[in-house]
């Protein structure tokens, strides 16, 4: 058996349309594999030319032909946010979870062999912690979105030793770079950027010593080509930077990035923010052979040239 | 404010049909709580006197009702067995873990103060262990019942620290006792003593070195009460015995016990088999100012006696 490569697999990317899915698909394109897309809204002009089913995953048939003859799935559809309200936990569950689940079990009878699930570094173990969070670290998940995160990898897990598909969840850190929106809470860097940019005042909570790990979207991009093709990748795996920065040290490296002040304002911390949270990422460096090449400097650097070049 | 008492709280039990919520029931009536049971099936002749819901917990009218001034819910409710199959997890995560999840959701709106979830210690962790097992031990469930029960502690542990509704999964090892049945995959006691009464063969998978941790049913219940009276109560609490026994030590005692041999058959070990399976009950011990009372033998000649007086 040879090297796998991605040349000669078929892959499916669904959420493909995201921050995320935008990158993964011009990757996998760019090693030759054969890239169709899912989607719950239609392609945009890129990737007009792509193969694409365009509804929800909720929809099994829909889903089901989607993966007909596909090797590899990334999986990276959200039915909420890490900020969303939490007030129907079970509407999340049957929402979120039973339909992640189920998705994942059509790839299973259709014989999809890898299963590649984006997870979140920043919400499934919850508690604070001076140390790098490893993947043995206990699991307190602070929202709904990381309770469901965690409760998908559960199943995951069961399908990979009871049905042979080999699922594999990344807990993912702070992702940024070009594409990315300042529209929704997901990108505190993408904010930054867009005040940074705008001249608009930036609220933040806290005082800005809060800690966080920031993955450039090109490192997060090439964990993923290591997750696919990992002869004998681990059952869940850290991808995040290793490195804690705060919130007040990214803020300044945006403004020499973009070359302007960002106008700030500190608003009392919420409770459910803990202080610090990097992942430690051992086991991705020993599983996958992958590990992070863009500095913050590097990657902000290249995500400023991005956003100025928007606002001209 | 003084201790917390039984005798001023009013109490549902749900699942109270069942081997443990029988037992539930009696011990809260004999502290003089004002108890409501609901269970899927009518109640027994023992509880016919006392306030009843029969219906399924997914019946949110009737759950709702009866949880209307209700200070203690003790969730025994269960839609799945730890041996059942797992060919449709996702149909197991919205009819095991929505439905639990929506009934502490219930509870919660309804004002009730405390919410004591049946976890199980024996499918949480997974790993096979050295060492006793600790709450903060990774948490890796070896099958479905497994996933779904830590699935549901995540969401209850949100609804404690959002909505002020106390919840504490007690994760629970191998329970057994006089009521238990043998008809299910439960109790391996329950099975090992009808073959002992009955003098029928017993098939047991792998060769007897198994080792579980067993808690007699009476200390199990004095954990519920301790755990409704806590002040301040953990997140998640595990509830054994603290000692690993294996399943031919169990089988040696009881034969002494029931004063007869056992017809035992080895079978192959299934996969899913984990070589150890014991709790460390610190945290139980600390919190809830808990520890069990009844050691194995004496369990065993307790249930003994209940087995010999059935078959008379």
């Amino acid at each position: 058996m040879g090297t796998p490569r991605l040349l000669d697999q078929h892959a499916l990317v669904i959420g493909a349309n995201g921050f995320i899915g935008r990158h993964v698909v011009r990757r996998l394109l760019a090693e030759g594999a054969a890239v169709r897309i899912m989607d719950i809204s239609p392609a945009t002009e890129e990737f007009s030319q792509l193969e694409q089913a365009t509804g929800s995953v909720a929809d099994t048939e829909l889903l089901a032909s989607a993966v007909d003859g596909v090797d590899l799935v990334v999986y990276l559809a959200n039915s909420s946010l890490p900020g969303s309200a939490s007030d129907d936990l079970s509407g999340e569950v049957t929402a979120h979870v039973a339909v992640t689940v189920k998705a994942a079990e059509i790839c299973a009878q259709k014989g999809v062999k890898r299963f590649l699930f984006a997870s979140s570094g920043g919400t499934v173990y919850g508690a604070s912690s001076e140390a790098p969070l490893k993947e043995d670290s206990p699991t307190r998940p602070r929202n709904a979105y990381g309770a469901s995160k965690l409760s998908i990898e559960h199943y995951l897990s069961l399908l990979r030793r009871e049905r042979g598909l080999i699922t594999l969840p990344l807990r993912i850190s702070n992702p940024y770079g070009r594409g990315q929106r300042a529209l929704r809470s997901q990108g505190f860097i993408a904010a930054a950027m867009q005040h940074a940019v705008e001249g608009t005042q930036l609220s933040i909570w806290g005082d800005g010593s809060v800690q966080r790990d920031f993955l450039h979207i090109s490192d997060l991009v090439e964990a993923f080509v290591a997750a696919a093709l990992a002869e004998d990748p681990p059952e869940v795996v850290n991808i995040g930077s290793g490195r804690a920065v705060s919130l007040r040290e990214v803020l300044e490296q945006v403004e020499a990035a973009v070359g302007r002040k960002i106008d700030v304002t500190y608003a009392p911390g919420r409770h459910v923010d803990v202080a610090r949270n990097v992942l430690d990422i051992t086991r991705a460096r020993e599983t996958l052979g992958w590990e992070p090449q863009v500095s913050l400097g590097e990657g902000l650097a290249r995500t400023a040239k991005w956003w100025l070049e928007r606002s001209e």
